[in-house]
């Protein structure tokens, strides 16, 4: 695979993603050769995304497979199983990794009494299968979300949806990528989307390299951009997707729908469909992850808050389906009311 | 004059204040011995918040009249005027700078035959009752807001109003305060206020100082606590409100009320007569102060954007009077709709 805008990769014996944390000031692939790394890089950010978290988790199996041929293990299809409730364990909002991982332990179930090597052979495959059907789905999704951007706007989004999120082309930034492309005269307000900066570290930088005119924000300011009339639509990702159409995202992002709906903006969600969750009726049902209040204290190891003052982390929101508008997916534009058009 | 929870002094010959810079990794008091230190100061928010820059903006007027004295220059209301300039020519949006600039200036034209002996001590008697009357206010203000803070409850703020920002006492954290100290079981849920981070900062150190319980989180975060049933009202401070209401304040103020109406939350502005400017007839009037980019691209002085990035800084924005419940002021608490009520 052509590494050009691909955030991970699998060259046969560790799984290859871009380092998350390091960018913008550092540009660097890391070789990860352990599910105890992939695990680890998953919940400490190195890789990110809902996609590439779900792409992460895929690869993650594989590589279980790989090492547990190489041990010479006779239970290799336990010990496969033990790494997938591993990686299992990592972050539990997002929909595509659990999606993912499913999809390789239903894989394993039919093939368990196989050879380690048959084992191996048929997981990487449905890893790799993964992978591919996640970048068709963004390159899908991306193209179905150009009936929503006009010739010329202002567009506001939030955290990061590009290829770094995706694997390849990503969804909310990937729609509005291939808007410039095409030659739409774009420009993108971008949240810095704290705690981690997602939006001023990894959007900005994603906007930087394809030339798209933009300006960063903090996400305390959007909503003034919204009311002066400077903001044409909002389009952001999703990590887990109701039946109903309530919709869990990066903190921050319910705020931008109330913000939008009061300003007579309309605020679109961008996301595969693997990333709807059928078995949840409401957005009540999702759970939502607390990370650690260091996030919120600091950033970049440099604490700003009195050490005795605690902090909240909630990582997501839910934006109930009635803030939203339409939802791109890669089968099409589903427009609000959404319920029944989910399944 | 005592210097506990005061932020700002007179000492005769210089202008004392904490440095809010450095908080709160490090309490420190400046001695500034010239205007154009003062003006600085007020510029890079060695001082900040609405009244202490009207303090500051005063005392600089005396220290004017001080340095001028010492110089002998038979001129001197013209240089105490060029030095009402340089302090007018810092901040523009906050009300209570020009509010108390104006005051020095009248004062000034009353006594321009003077010896300067003479314009020195009629200025500085008048700074000296300029932030008399500020602490007087405020004290006066955060008794008034008593009836709006029950006897249990979770307060959402924003950026720093306590002392650091009121002189003494302050405005919105001031009424926190004063509530804690009568007994009431108050929990504080502090905004961090990106980009300068006043609220982690400030706001987080001074209920630190208070044993107030407190938990800090991101500007992004307020709209799920509030949606989630976790705020029972929501209170902060102001920059300048027009003669209908309409209340300029730090950044993302806007976005809190907004968001506490779509949630049914009361949201309150504590601030005294004098931030009241009956000469504009609404917000659209006021001027907004747009600050350097690179308050945004950085974080704690740590840049966190690409470096072709660009960034917008606008420091407040308008929350329409529509939002605002009820305006507590030194004069009592201003229920909406304030229309003629303010003048």
């Amino acid at each position: 695979m052509e590494e050009e805008h691909r955030a991970i990769l699998w060259d046969g014996g560790s799984v290859r993603l871009i380092n998350q944390r390091l960018l913008p000031g550092e540009f660097k692939w890391e070789n990860l050769r352990t599910v105890e790394e992939v695990a680890q890089a998953i919940e400490d950010l190195t890789v990110r995304g809902a996609m590439s978290i779900g792409a992460a988790g895929a690869l993650g199996v594989a590589l279980s497979a790989v090492r547990v041929e190489e041990s010479g293990d006779p239970d290799a299809a336990a010990l496969i199983l033990r790494d997938i409730e591993r990686l299992s364990a990592t972050r539990p909002t997002a929909r595509n990794l659990f999606w993912a991982l499913s999809r390789m332990r239903d894989v394993l179930d039919g093939v368990r009494q196989s050879t380690a090597e048959g084992i191996r052979e048929v997981l990487v495959k449905e890893a790799l299968a993964i992978v591919e059907e996640t970048e068709e789905s963004n390159r899908l999704l991306v193209e179905f979300g150009q009936e929503l951007i006009p010739e010329e706007c202002v567009v506001l989004t939030h955290c990061n949806t590009g290829f770094l999120a995706g694997v390849r082309y990503g969804t909310a930034l990937g729609i509005i990528s291939h808007a410039h492309s095409l030659g739409k005269r774009i420009t993108v307000l971008v949240d810095e989307t704290r705690p981690l900066l997602q939006g001023a570290r990894l959007t900005a930088w994603e906007l930087v390299q394809q030339g798209i005119p933009h300006f960063l924000i903090t996400d305390s300011m959007a909503g003034n951009f919204m009311s002066r009339g400077e903001v044409d639509l909002i389009i952001t990702g999703a990590d887990r997707i109701a039946a109903n159409g309530d919709t869990a995202n990066k903190i921050g992002t319910y705020t931008l729908a109330v913000l939008a709906g009061n300003a007579g903006i309309p605020f679109y969600i961008a996301a595969p469909m693997s990333t709807v969750d059928t078995g949840l009726a409401s957005g009540d049902e999702i759970v939502i992850e607390e990370r650690d209040e260091a996030e919120v204290k600091s950033f970049g190891g440099l604490e700003v808050s009195p050490g005795k003052t605690p902090a909240k982390n909630p990582a997501f929101d839910v934006t109930p389906a009635s803030l939203i508008k339409a939802i791109v997916t890669d089968k099409g534009v589903i427009r609000t009311p959404f319920e029944g058009r989910l399944a």
